[in-house]
């Protein structure tokens, strides 16, 4: 990509300031379809009025153009997300996010980084997909620690449907894109979220780590909403 | 429906009776495909250990059969539910229930009734769809008092988007298979709630009102999590 | 239903005498769009030349029209099938058929009367859904005696993955139309099927309970295949 | 690409010179799968007969042939259009064009272009999706001038449902292909937008800027038809 | 349906008095699956801040319900639409509504209710389908007089794309669900509508003859917009 | 359905009598969703002009409302046609009309008896589904007598793509809605038929008898087009 | 792709040299897949039994593969197509290939060249989509001469409809993946053709100019069938 | 891809080690979306304590990572497959794979590759597609020597029906991603699959070689299941 000049703001973007105020996060930069130079003005200008942002679908270029602009912004690879956060929120509460296969990972971690910027401890239990039933249910003891479950799965999508059945709190199913054949793109994996027999279930969409973090991130809050400052709905 | 000795339990049913120490409530009777003296059998089954029962789906025939044999369940025509609750659970925290239209009532009421069944107080805002935001925005102080909201609406489903955009609190997408041509069947609507641009929403499948009255009333939950004895998730 | 005498053979179908030389099993007749003096007619005309014969998705108008020829047809009803037989085959081996729910129960039923009436021995599971593992893993000790599984689900369609996961037999997963929203129709538990991250699954089309018993049956048997006499592959 | 002489016009294309009586407006020409050179000599020879003309889906390639034999050929790389129109029209009325997200912008670009081209004065709305309603708000009162509104929007597609509630004017809903997951490719958009419960909407195809304005240009013109000049219909 | 007691108004729904004000026109009731005496009181409530009424999708028994309260309603029961309109607008312009066969006559005349009693004069053109195209070319110079037209068409939906192609006016395409096979539901014909070639076409969901009556009306109107008072959007 | 006075037929229908100068046949009525009068008028009206004409898709209420009219209609019950002929054409070339299975039998007649209508001389072959091929085998010296074959199927659809490779004539593919799950609705047949591995296949719609039969007549036709007049194409 | 010595045939083909007895036309070679030394390796060894042969899908990979075997081979490049055939068989009847855009050549032409290697005169149209009517009606009086003609059409696909209704020959409807949104890939230009209301038409596969043109020369030969000798079905 | 240390297996794999024991095989390495540093870690770790090991799915990068681990690694480059097998196990029974065309190979080689590395005799037919059946019928006297076949086929996929008509063993349906249009995919190869009018055939993924070879190899053990040790089911 191209060094350029970004344009005047107002050109590409209004950005939402009030949006911490109506939903206790300030706005979350989603990178796809930003020119690397726009999403980091984008990010500087919302740092403006709120203590912490967050940058999601980031590429190297989008971390280069941050960096350049905030030396402190944090770049986390296989999650593709950029964080600026210079007083980080103290940890409250569990969430766990629970992997069912190796390729999940870079959506699993999305949800991780989102829900640890708004403030949640986390817990990461990866590879315990159902074919091998006894690699989950050795870590339960410490998933019945947490307060929300984030299940992530491609193919079939399966676990979400057997970790609800073994917990007594909401289950935030989220399914990858990964798979072939009837299971290419996630459609498979999604709709087996949507018609689980188990109760306790609620789904976002295919890939959607930052969205799983995110309500994650609001159920696993205790206090009673007193005006969140931490990262908040995502800009288009 | 014919009238009819039920068979024995064996032939048709293994009741989870160890449901609400595992997921916090007993299991809940979808009638959807049952005999209504089967259902009214499950149903009293579950009774001998726990100390509320939910039935959902049913029908004027599931509800004779399982007045027949507990006088005390209470019909829902609308939600199309059945509950016995000799001891309902102290009200908490606040559970609304947000429908977009007339024709998603029976689904919202499906959502409604499970709530305050686990325990949640609950308040129905009714016809506020985004054809005219002013109906919305009229009810905002009073949905601002709730731990979780569930968003209702068939058709073209954007209810869901809209309210995770003026609230802090997580939003259960809950689409409806309200409508005609594209819209048939609700799955456009729940396509739409499922790729929301807005941050803090979650979907559940079409028309499964139970589902999301669940979720939402573990959400609401602030306790925690000592052994719940509501009702609890669904066996087919 | 009229009666009316049935038309000359020729006119509607062609009887394959051949198949059980060919295949190892007589033509099996599919009632669904058939008249019942028709399908009854086809079921005569195949036992003038095989020891005996399977009619499936029978409604009571196929079941009395068939018995007033064959007195000695047996109809089984909530698997809609009828079975002609004076010599039943000795029973070998074993063939599980694993239901997850108790709407899922007339397809699997299905599923067993066509093994058994093609020889094998049979072993019903029922209502051992993923969403109470633990009712599944009761009954593994009986499971592992079979020689394969045939595991029956609608809605969501995990059970095949979790069962393949922990047996060393093939798995038949067989995919129902219980399901409401995304699982309506049954494409979302065959996508789930297909899709598994298990190996040792391959499935049959949505709720064709026959197609599973029948290839169940054919694994089963170990003889080395000496032109078998049961009943055969699907008449239109 | 390379140079070449183009072939004679008649070996790949008809134009249709009557167009502009018949339907108001010269025919415009689509290059997507035209050569460049082949899209330059149909676009010469529009204008031996019309005053103007409109090239969309235009790549650099396509503005250097066409830059080639007309320098007065003017580029809008973000929009991908091209135009030649030594006189322009008169601007009428008032065609609004409303954007969800900053990844729709080339979207609305070419509406924007096609309906300038056209002979309307123009408003462009940007970056008002409905996760920040107050934002839409604030610029009702510019929104109220104009005869027609374009809202563009990708992911869940809500805008023209909200912005037809607000408006007495038509809405033309314009998909795009923003977005991932079921929202991947628009249909999830499209869907939303056929669907919509607010009156007053039609829908174009996805990412079809050019149908979107143009129609918007047809009505926001007053005068009774009187055989129009500007640009026309799509040339596959 | 039982004679029954309506519920308090504000139990089923929340009218919109404001519509008129706020998009030109009051709010129109749908009557799918809203109960006969419930969209009756609807009506009335309406009536008692507008000088017009329509119900859309009305049924017999919707009109006997309206009917006892109001007596001067119209029914039109080819196009299933109830109108109580005391002192009806004058007719204005002209909205030409074509019906490729005659099995797409009653949406056609949806379309042709709502827009007359929104003002417009009307001209309705029937079974000029594309495979005898010498009918409809017959009546081009009638169509030529129209400031608007609606297509109607089932099947393979082929007639706005050669309306398009010959008229310089906006042309609303209304597919509708008449077919089968391929075209069962009418998604063939949307999908063509949408896909055309042919510049000026905007589509509505399928059988949508309200919608495409609404925004005809809409496009018809050429007084600039002086707060109008006819019937509005869609209420669920 | 009531006895009622037909409408004048304008009203409804623009019969399109030059079709037979132009296609080679008169315009054929598509009874579904026609009333029963007015099909008959439509049908009274083409015979003013054309010595025969064909209905398709006939219920017995169209028979009977037709047999009023013409006494000499032909009723074929099974095909749901009706053929008023008084001077049949001389039988020509032959078309073959294989069908898989006996429940594909409807669709076969229907394009039989429009075959046989337009002057084909005509041969059925039934119930030789590939899963018994020798039954296919054995007719091939008649099959080979043909001018063009109608293969008729519903489920998977094979029978085409077999047969195209045994013949060296066009292989018209008509697939049938006959079969259930993924078959359901002839989706999976008729994507068989138009994915062919095999040449000298063509389809027509699922459930399309009239549309087969009517090329294969034009096929089998050798004269070189002298103005027909058999029955045409579908009015709808 | 590299040079490599070609595998020996039978591990990688089976070449069914009956095909031309069986077929009339001796077996084509679709290069999609296949290594250039394999494809030309299998187009040499049909023509040591048939007097000539197609290739299809070939890139000039495969041109300049098969080129160093037979130097005769000719190249289409825009169809796509090699050809081998020294003594060409003599011209016959006609065969139309009609055109809808400029986008649709390539298939269009893969058509052309198929007929025109089996023995048909054709003729080719182009650019005469339904958007401008007049265009097509222009070429009507050389169109009525032909034998057969193929339509080939993108986006919406109302080309055989519109054909159809004015010629009285088979139409052979050839889709093409012309298009975006949801015209994308084909799909919705199929959905209009195999739902077309006119009588004549049936389709092929998306893009499969070969099987349209194979179809089209198999209707336009008059001679009884004589054992072709010119290229023949597709081999995978 | 770089050359980089591997991280500790904990963080992207938690090895099934029990599944042996459980299902009979160790676990299977899905190479996909692995890098190839951590697929060939994966792969040594599992060979601490199994005989042998498969890697599907494997690129030549993946290859050369197992190599310098493990220079006895065997690289299948067309089935994309990785084995290390020290001891193999002898052969027993006999598996057919059946492939329909020449660009079905690389997944028939990889079911081939399967089931040969957990000790079945293989054999392996090629190019027999439906439209030359005489091809097929030849191998008959082979394949009736299987124990189960495999059917191996895209576009139309029609292969299995047809075998399973001849054989009376299980067949296992294998659909491709080969085809066009319609067939783009393996969509329309895998319903034809599961709607097989034909009994005896149950199908897999799209291009789940793999899937298919694993659970013929299951069927074609006759020993009574004692304790495998070869290959085992799918790690993500």
């Amino acid at each position: 990509m191209d060094d350029r000049t970004p344009p005047p703001l107002p050109d590409v973007a209004t950005v939402d300031h009030d949006r911490a105020r109506r939903c206790g996060f300030p706005e979350v930069v989603l990178c796809d379809g930003k020119h690397p130079a726009d999403a980091a003005a984008i990010a500087v200008e919302i740092l403006t009025r709120a203590p912490r942002v967050l940058l999601t679908r980031a590429s190297a270029e989008h971390a280069a153009a941050l960096r350049a602009l905030r030396p402190d912004a944090v770049w986390h690879e296989r999650a593709r997300c950029l964080v600026v956060d210079p007083a980080p929120l103290p940890r409250e509460g569990l969430v766990a996010v629970v992997a069912a296969g190796t390729a999940d990972l870079p959506v699993a971690d999305e949800a991780l980084v989102t829900a640890a910027t708004m403030g949640a401890a986390t817990l990461a239990v990866r590879d315990v997909g159902v074919a091998g039933l006894h690699r989950l249910l050795a870590r339960l003891p410490e998933l019945r620690r947490a307060r929300v479950a984030v299940a992530v799965a491609g193919m079939e999508g399966a676990l979400p449907s057997v970790l609800a059945g073994l917990l007594d709190v909401p289950v935030i199913a989220l399914p990858t894109s990964v798979g072939y054949g009837v299971g290419l793109g996630g459609l498979a994996a999604l709709a087996t979220m949507l018609a689980s027999c188990a109760a306790g279930v609620t789904a976002v969409n295919i890939d959607n780590g930052f969205g799983a973090g995110y309500v994650a991130a609001l159920i696993n809050r205790r206090d009673d909403r007193p005006a969140g400052d931490g990262p908040a709905a995502h800009a288009r």
